[in-house]
C-alpha cells in the first residue's frame, strides 16, 4: 500500500461538469487531492457535484488558486500532461513510468500532475516549470481526450501499482480445480458409459476418440462441481436410453 | 503493428451520449468495430454525434443486434468487462493481460469485448457464455465507471500494446547532451570567472562548493543549447561587474 499520492491540479478548467468527472474519476483511482487554477465555473455547483458521482468529497476538499505557481508552491516535483511536442529540452514519460517513480518517492516529496484547460490545454509558460511532460500512448491521430478521461488514465497507472492481483485468476467460488485422477476417471465413466451403448470398445477410432476428449477436458480447466454436473448428465442421458 | 482488433461490444445501452463517448474513446485507442445490442436510443442521433467528437465514423459503421447472441454470432472469443464477481467459475483477467491474449491471437481468430448497461452491467445470463471476465484494477471502494471510460481504460491497454517508445526519453529536439568535457570545461570556467572576481582561489570551502555544482550540473542532463546559455549567463554577469 503506498502511502500519500499526488496532487491532481487542473489549469483553468472551462466546464464544471468536467471538474465533476474528473474527481469521480480521481475516486475511482484512489487519488484524493485536487486542486484548481482558476476554474471558470464554481466547482461546488450542482452540475459539477452530480457529475462527480460519489465523489463531491473530493470537490469539497478541493483547494482553489488564482496561478499554477502558487498551486504547485508547497510540491517538490511536478509532471505536465500534455500530447503536443514542445520545443522544450525536458524528460518526456509514459504515465507508468511517471507513476512509477512518483510511487517511489512520495513518502519523501510531494508531486503534482498538472492538467491543462479543455481544447487549448497547457501553456508552454505551464509546461516549463515542470519536472517532465507525461505523454499518454494514444492512436497517434486521434489523441484529444476530455480532460476527465486523460485524469482516468494517469489514475489509472497510479491504481494499477497497488493491484496484487494475478494477470489471469480462475475464480472457483466454493469448489476447487479437479485433480488430474478426478478428470481421467470421469473419462473412463465415460468410455464405459459408451462401451456398454454399442460397439465403441471395438472400433478403431477408439484411440483418438478417447484422446479428443483428454485434450478436451484437460484445456478446459474443469472443477470438481463441473465433473458432478457431467456425471449427473451422462447419467441422465443412460438412464433415458435404458428407459428407452 | 497489430492486424485486426477486437470488437466493442455494447449491451443495451442506454444514452446516445455515452454511446458517442464511447465511439471516441474507441478511436484514441485505435479500435474502430463497434456493435451495439438494443440501444435505447438511436445511435446516429445528433446527440451521439455530437459526443463522438471525431469519431462519428465509428457510430456510422456500427452494427446493430436484437440479442447478445447473435451479435457474437461469428465471433470466436469473447469477454465480458465487469467489477463485480459472479457465483460463476470463470477466468478473471486484469485488462493488459486480456489484451496481450487477444493481440497474440488476432490473426487467427476474431475477439469481441463486451460491456453491460449504464448502472445495471452485464446480466448473469450475458456472463455466462463468455470466456473471461475483464476485471479493470481500480479503487475497491469505487469502482462504478461511465460506459465510456470502462472502454477507453480497455481500450488503452489495447493501444498500449502497439507502444514503442521508452518510459522516460530526454526530448533535446535540435540539440543534444553535453559530453563530460564539455559540462567540465564550462565548470572550469565558472571556477575561472569565480577565482577573477576574489578569493575564492584560497577559500577552503572551493573543493566542497566545485564539487556541488559538479553534482548539480551532471544531474541536470544538461544540453549543448543550454550550455550556450549558461556561458552567456555568467558572461554577462562578469561583464556588469567589470563595468562597475
Amino acid at each position: 500500500m503506498l502511502n500519500g499520492a499526488p496532487y491532481i491540479i487542473l489549469v483553468n478548467p472551462q466546464l464544471a461538469e468536467n471538474v465533476g468527472m474528473t474527481a469521480r474519476a480521481m475516486m475511482n483511482c484512489g487519488l484524493y487531492n485536487l486542486r484548481l487554477v482558476n476554474p471558470r465555473e464554481n466547482h461546488l455547483c450542482d452540475k459539477a457535484i452530480s457529475a462527480s458521482s460519489n465523489a463531491s468529497s473530493i470537490l469539497e476538499n478541493a483547494q482553489v488558486f488564482s496561478s499554477l505557481k502558487e498551486a504547485v508552491a508547497d510540491l517538490h516535483h511536478i509532471f505536465a500532461t500534455t500530447a503536443r511536442r514542445r520545443e522544450m529540452i525536458k524528460p518526456i514519460y509514459l504515465p507508468e513510468t511517471a507513476m512509477k517513480e512518483i510511487s517511489q518517492n512520495i513518502e519523501n516529496a510531494r508531486y503534482g500532475v498538472i492538467f491543462g484547460a479543455e481544447r487549448t490545454g497547457l501553456e508552454n509558460d505551464d509546461v516549463a516549470i515542470c519536472d517532465g511532460i507525461i505523454e499518454i500512448p494514444l492512436n497517434p491521430e486521434h489523441t484529444s481526450l476530455n480532460l476527465s478521461q486523460a485524469v482516468l488514465l494517469i489514475g489509472y497507472e497510479w491504481q494499477k501499482l497497488k493491484n496484487t492481483r494475478d494477470g489471469k485468476i480462475l475464480i472457483t467460488n466454493k469448489t476447487e480445480i479437479s485433480t488430474k485422477e478426478e478428470v481421467l476417471t470421469f473419462l473412463d465413466f465415460v468410455e464405459n458409459e459408451l462401451d456398454k451403448v454399442g460397439k465403441f470398445d471395438n472400433d478403431e477410432k477408439r484411440p483418438r476418440m478417447v484422446r479428443n476428449l483428454q485434450n478436451m477436458f484437460v484445456r478446459a480447466d474443469i472443477t470438481q462441481q463441473e465433473i458432478k454436473t457431467l456425471y449427473g448428465v451422462i447419467k441422465f442421458l443412460t438412464n433415458k436410453k435404458e428407459a428407452e
